[in-house]
């Protein structure tokens, strides 16, 4: 029953999502949220001179992790932000910057007001248009006069104009509540399809995407103002096709096409280079320069605010709120062992629509559960819990996704790469990875998550996902998952006993809840039921749907359950976790 | 006498260095020190392949101050500067370079090194040039990736290359020592000649203030990264035609064009506005962007090194050493009246070639006998003394400059300026200001100099530009010399009382020793004689050539002489300097 409530959910989500069924070996990017279904009720895509179907070929998957930053990059430079009156005529705005050229595409989206992206046709259209743009008076303050991309549009007699307005589509930067979610997931037929719910709400929409895009291309300016051969690119969440609405931008200076030029005029029986400053280490001159660039952020950049600078860090960073597209960005110096590691989970992320929607569920429920958290501690990380994820999908059979080893077999000369030692090869095209023959539904795989992890043998096994096998713990942290590409590290070296034993009681109980609910009993209840049911903190028994939920689950397992939340008794977890 | 050997020593150097007759009104500017005469014994300039008579033309003085900063900067954005290998063939690096443009002048100097300043005809030579530059390898140190026009030349193969070397003709930065200048001086035939010595020893040199714009240029590189309509210049000694060689580079940021684009575009019922970093002060964004760009130069620039900011002084400042030009430069941000104060000297310096003469001769004097120092203090400046120049010169009878009132009266639209509630107008263009009758030579407006403020009324006068009179002082300060635009402040306020004294106690005895001298005598007995027996200091009696001096001198002047150094006990100065 479970699989044919797939077949439907998908089948609805398909013909508008674009979405490939499981094991149809598709790869997919993201997906349009404007676009998306009855069971999203987001506003339709504000009209948009695009060429159909542009959008689409950039998000099929089908182009390497690289081309994809390539264009995306491309298509930031050719953007700008404008901030506009709460009431507006759309069709004047177009209007008035379509003399300064063709309008690819737009969007609006409120955060701290109205702004609209501008996305122009060619990059020379900024520069007519930021020539006819004014300074603001300096009349009650002074300003500093950097002109960036960022633009504010007003009404000169906004009485008269108010009848001309009007109204504007907005586009959903932040999900939704999980209350909210979980009520849109009951409405669902399937585990399967609340878990492409989930991730159409969750994942990244493409306007977002872009917004990351210009917030890296703004911050480019800056360092391109110095350094014209650096670029600023997004990596981890914002690339990786895992991150959701409202994570940071993590960003990174890149100087390796200053590489390029080095010692090249080197013709007849003469050299002739530079006069650079010169410092003793790499690491010294990444902070000079981050140091540098965060100032001018701090104290010429429109809307770079609380700026901070953590510059003694392992990794030096500079850490700032960009107001205007209201991101929490963190800038370092190119890192590039954390670049493959986003193209990797690219990889896994667009092999198979099922690795996608598993990892969003997983993650979710995670965070309800409190086995995740924004800070930094002793907590299982996202990127721990995505690997996880990873790993037990690489050991279904047949598999559904390869091993980093697999991977590396594949790759061809221009895709060989060495950092630090490490061998971080592996194939960049997608068309060279066989597509799995599993069929397995997500309905099976959830459920399977939580019990192979439930049962998991954390005392003795690491997850290595190099190999795609349990092998035996090279050392005893309670939590061991290889670092894919520095071999000798562990990922997951954070966590702590405690927050293993919660995550294993966790599954379980998860495991179990999946395995004991009756669906349609609990449909015709109007009680959350399958994901739904498990985005509800287990602990929560004072509230209304909980008392609900618990009916249906005998009491031993309530007792079981709240025995590990206490987690200073562990009980039948001390076998499984090594403790 | 003393006329026709002025006239002589003049004729001489008239040939040579294109200078105008006392009074005969052609303005003149800054003399070419490769060209100058037997007097100077310089390395002549080396041959560049610039057109004949660009040069000259400007630095003629017909042109505006303006018009010569425009003309400066501009010339300087074509220019490249480039460390040698201390042995070169001078043609191959001529050709190597010529393969990106048109090389319209260039010179050697020597600064920590051999340097090559080289000024292209078309300023996309450089583009050129840096795109076939090399960026040193990073093996033993690590570079920040900055591309200036800071290059370094090399040969591959040093040994081999060494016999095709030439020597190179390199062009002095710095003045020759007192002692050599006094040795020059007696050789001369007549004070006049020996005024004119001194000028063309210690002004600037057209290679000298090419290094200046370009020092201006490459800080402007860094504020127009982030300010593209900005520009710096240099102010004060660098471009007054009073600088000497080795003095300060003063320079500002301007962003006086920013302000043209403000609110420009307001086609339409709209308007469109740069969002841009607000701040409650102008002086507020002043630090803020003085700041940011002296951590670029201290992190980025090469060669700047002793980055100091002085941000909460009245006027905030960036203090830094260039290396590679050898300045020690202070930017801080545009102030209208100490440009307007440069402009105002360098109209007075072109009117008349006697007025720099005299200003470098009285400046060499103070600095010799102490009366001004390099450090701030309660010294006169070097501003003020001018300043006491071009008052005694208003004076004269007929006068040889103009008064501020009358420059204003000559002012035309264009010069119409007020600043902060001041009238700053006064006339830019040079052909408009009608030029002296009068005729006296050098050698008696020293002599008077000295007796003009020997006896000058402190006590109860001070001295007013504008009107060119000796007004009752408006209060006690030692000396008062009215701010020629800031009408309500003295500019020698930090000047006291023991230095006033010693000031007129120095001029006392100068004149005193210009009246007395017999130069004949003195030529055969080989001492020094007028100007060069003014420039040893007149309390070292130790010293054979002071003695040889003192025999020609009372023994009552030399212990008045010495009464007044001592300070403590001012004696005969009394009535005179108002104690």
């Amino acid at each position: 029953m479970a699989h044919r409530a797939v077949g439907r959910a998908l089948s609805l989500l398909r013909g508008r999502l674009r979405l490939p069924g499981p094991g149809h070996g598709q790869p997919r990017g993201h997906v349009r949220p404007g676009s998306s279904g009855a069971a999203v009720q987001r506003a339709p895509q504000a009209a948009a001179p695009e060429e159909p179907g542009e959008d689409a070929e950039v998000n099929t998957g089908k182009k390497t992790f690289t081309e994809v930053q390539t264009e995306r990059l491309e298509q930031a430079e050719r953007t700008v932000l404008i901030k506009c009156p709460p009431k507006l005529n759309e069709n004047k705005l177009l209007q008035y910057l379509s003399s300064h050229g063709n309008i690819k595409s737009h969007f609006f989206f409120e955060n701290r007001g109205i702004h609209a992206l501008i996305e122009f046709s060619e990059k020379n259209s900024i520069a007519s248009l930021q020539d006819a743009i004014g300074v603001p008076s300096a009349a009650e303050y002074h300003v500093v006069p950097f002109k960036s991309r960022l633009f504010t549009f007003m009404l000169k007699n906004p009485v008269s104009q108010a009848a001309e307005e009007t109204p504007l589509h907005l586009s959903p930067q932040f999900h939704i509540p999980v209350k909210d979610l979980i009520q849109k997931l009951c409405h669902a037929d399937s585990i399967s399809s609340q878990m492409y719910i989930l991730l159409n709400e969750y994942q990244l929409t493409d306007e977002n995407i872009k917004l990351r895009y210009l917030v890296c291309s703004l911050v480019r300016d800056f360092a391109h103002a110095y350094f014209p051969d650096s670029t600023v690119k997004p990596f981890g969440s914002s690339v990786n096709t895992f991150g959701k609405l409202g994570c940071d931008v993590d960003m990174f200076l890149d100087f390796r096409d200053t590489q390029k030029h080095a010692a090249k005029m080197k013709k007849g029986p003469f050299e002739m280079e530079y006069q650079m400053k010169r410092l003793p280490s790499e690491r010294l001159a990444t902070q000079k320069i981050l140091s540098v660039i965060g100032d001018c952020l701090d104290n010429f950049g429109p809307g770079c605010v609380s700026v901070q600078k953590i510059l003694n860090a392992r990794c030096p960073l500079v850490k700032f709120s960009h107001q205007p597209t209201g991101f929490q960005c963190d800038l370092s110096v190119s890192n590039s062992i954390a670049i493959k590691s986003s193209e990797l989970l690219y990889i896994y992320g667009c092999l198979d629509s099922r690795v996608r929607a598993l990892v969003f569920s997983v993650r979710c429920w995670a965070r309800v559960h409190g086995l995740t958290n924004s800070i930094p501690g002793t907590w299982i990380t996202n990127f721990s819990l995505t690997m996880m994820v990873m790993f037990f999908l690489q050991r279904r059979s047949p598999p559904i996704i390869p091993t980093l080893d697999q991977l590396k077999e594949l790759a061809d000369q221009k895709d060989k790469l060495v950092i630090g030692g490490y061998d971080c090869s592996f194939v960049s095209d997608l068309s060279k990875i066989k597509r799995t023959n599993n069929t397995e539904t997500l309905d099976v795989l959830l459920g399977d998550f939580f019990e192979y992890y439930g049962n998991f043998d954390f005392r003795r096994n690491s997850i290595n996902l190099r190999k795609g096998k349990e092998v035996n713990k090279p050392e005893s942290s309670p939590l061991y998952i290889w670092n894919p590409f520095e071999q000798d590290l562990n990922i997951s070296k954070n966590v702590n006993q405690p927050q293993l034993e919660k995550f294993v009681a966790m599954a379980r109980e998860s495991a179990w809840i999946l395995r004991k609910e009756e669906k349609a009993q609990q449909m015709i209840n109007k009680e959350p039921w399958g994901l739904a049911a498990l985005l509800i903190p287990f602990g929560k028994s004072n509230s209304n749907k909980m008392k609900n939920r618990m009916k249906g689950i005998g009491s031993e397992t309530i007792r079981n359950l709240l025995d590990s939340l206490k987690l200073n008794n562990p009980n039948s977890l001390q076998k499984a976790v090594g403790k």
